[in-house]
């Protein structure tokens, strides 16, 4: 038996079926049209947003990473909740529009922008996080060619990691940013051209879920950004702290502890260096936001033993949920949160491995899992669907195509 | 310094550059309409399955699984070269048909092959590999629904495996086929039924580069068909013996052996048991067949250093090439075979890691890899991107979307 990861607040039960915004799982289907199909949780987006809110300093502005579920009317939503948006290409530039949100609460990281992207940016009136000196001059030269001054911030490569961290972007060679000791040449000379100087961008790493990590490397954050606004010689407009706020995936992962990260922020905030007195401060959050907020749910379409081993086949797999299989940035594959959404309520009473319907032993949604008992035409949940779910699967493999999605 | 994977052959350079079916890397993005693209090549495609076919005795039959690469110019031309096609999905069927492929080639194959799907194959002729008792009964409802003898094979779950192949598809609990002692009883049902009895399917692992752990698993294979046709108590119309021949992608890896492979088939097929003699015999290849003959080519948009490590950034990514970046069924990353496209000829002189375009540390295409000097704007080529490639890769995931597929 393999513990399955915890489910996510807020996900109760009604007529033994779970339930989301008020509709049980086989009505959220037929909505969608059939199986496989991501929910994503209007009340969830809201709550979560506002727990963050009461517990963050009021000063402090929480940005949206589109990356983590460029789903159009999720976008369209959080344009209501959050305060900025942070894109990673000029895709994401296209949904945020499309989302009709206000560019000038938008700004563009990446290590790779191509020419066309800078152009699209800066006509858009998009800050451009840059990350390297050449994509700054490249920046310069477009802005000047088009007539528009850009604007620029520039994305630092700390010489410090958010320790933990699922994904380190900080700490040594990266290429991610600029080496912060190569910042201060770079940003006087962003402003020297003419461009509009949008400050800095220090981003140390993701998915981290103790808080006390979180506060040492947003210390170091405000420290690095104090410093390097020393060494510019103006003061920093604008300050993206990064993110780094995980969610608990796997069994005995806890909740991150946001009250305390918060109760810090506020005790760092009240004594700022005059550097930062004025500096706009935001998080830039997108998995924390999104992930807890989405449902995956394939229906069970074969029932089978194998040697003994009880197998559920269901609709759904990798191509929709490439990280919920263990195959995306995992070295050790564990179970995500998972519950037949159909018997929510149900004990367990068997041992069951519950797979995709991908020809390949790489597709797997829960292994060893102890569950209700299934049967062919029940519904499967994947939770923790809402983030990194739809977008970084590959929808194509094995030609079933993209699942549907429902902003319920 | 870590090593490259080797280069397939079959690649030359001209002018400096890689040549693929005479045009260069330069040539290939223009008539692609930019970067990053995929190259195929007929010229590979064809002479892999001469080269095959000239190895395997005159009687086995080689089928493409179409998995490996869906791509339609790329379905169509094997089409000519190949003797059947499997595939995984009713996605796969449509696009078997759109290449103009007889359904009476084709075999489909998958653990969760929806209603909808039974009925497509069913009604199209296809041969349905059913995978457990549950779907082959669900198959011949659906095909006396429909008031045709569905044409079925059983796949068979092995008690064996393909040693040391990449992924194990055999031996043990699977979610994969029938247990083998289950399939007498099964095909039995399926012949008193009325369906057409299309003998089995057995599978038993990909990507092996072990000439003599093929040699074992196909003298199973063999004698496990023949165990259980005298089980049936029919002669076998068919047996699909699996895929399993694998290709180098790693520095040390070394080409199949398939001179030894075919040397010992030819063997066995001379003394073939009564329950075989009158067997069509066959074996599915996907990676093996259009593996090497594809290149992913992206282009240099950025290079920098970042404390003293030379990072190439390129438009391209794991968007495109999941498995490259080292994040799909792999335990411990290693470069695959790439180039810098635009100085194909030139000696290497620096370390340098060549990355993709996404904001992600995942995202890597060469990690401390020895390579020519490359600039801005030189193009790079990453090898052995023929299957499981664009197709197995989350396009969508950072709004990049999917790369120009190209057969030259």
């Amino acid at each position: 038996m393999k513990p399955l990861g915890p489910i996510p607040s807020g996900y109760a039960s009604r007529d033994g079926q779970l339930e989301i915004g008020g509709m049980t799982a086989r009505e959220l289907v037929e909505l969608a049209g059939g199986t496989p199909c991501f929910i994503y949780s209007k009340a969830h987006l809201e709550r979560r947003v506002a727990e963050l809110r009461a517990a963050m300093p009021a000063r402090l502005g929480i940005n949206y990473a589109v990356k983590a579920n460029p789903f159009l009317p999720v976008v369209t939503y959080m344009a209501r909740l959050v305060d900025g948006f942070d894109i990673a290409s000029a895709g994401e530039l296209v949904t945020v529009m499309a989302a009709g949100i206000d560019p000038f609460r938008v700004s563009f990281a990446g290590p790779g922008k191509r020419d066309k992207e800078l152009e699209a940016a800066i006509h858009a009136g998009v800050t451009l996080n840059c990350e390297s000196e050449g994509e700054a001059r490249r920046t310069l030269a477009i802005g000047e060619r088009l007539g528009i001054a850009p604007r620029i911030a520039i994305r630092v490569n700390p010489d410090f990691e958010l320790k933990g961290s699922g994904m380190k972007m900080g700490g040594g060679a990266k290429p991610f940013g600029l080496d912060a000791e190569r910042v201060p040449a770079m940003a006087r000379e962003i402003i020297a051209a003419g461009a509009e100087w949008r400050g800095l961008h220090i981003f140390t790493g993701s998915q981290a879920l103790s808080a006390e990590a979180i506060i040492e490397a947003q210390a170091n954050v405000l420290d690095c950004a104090d410093r390097l606004a020393h060494e510019i010689s103006t003061p920093l407009p604008k300050l993206n702290m990064g993110g780094g706020f995980g969610i608990p995936y796997f069994h005995g992962d806890l909740p991150l502890d946001i009250a305390a990260i918060g109760a810090a922020l506020e005790e760092r905030f009240e004594g700022l260096p005059e550097t930062l007195a004025a500096t706009e401060l935001c998080i830039e959050l997108g998995r924390y936001l999104v992930g807890e907020a989405g449902v995956y749910l394939a229906e069970a379409i074969d029932r089978k033993e194998s040697h003994g081993v009880t197998y559920l086949i269901t609709d759904g797999g990798l191509h929709h949920q490439l990280a919920a299989s263990g195959n995306f940035g995992t070295v050790v594959r564990r179970n995500y949160p998972l519950a037949i959404a159909t018997r929510f309520d149900a004990d367990p009473e068997e041992e069951a491995n519950v797979v995709g319907c991908l020809c390949t032993p790489l597709d797997r949604l829960a292994d060893q899992a102890h569950l209700p008992r299934a049967e062919v035409g029940d519904l499967v949940a994947v939770f923790c669907a809402g983030a990194y779910g739809a977008s970084a699967s590959p929808a194509q493999f094995l030609g079933h195509g993209p699942a549907a999605e429902l902003l319920i």
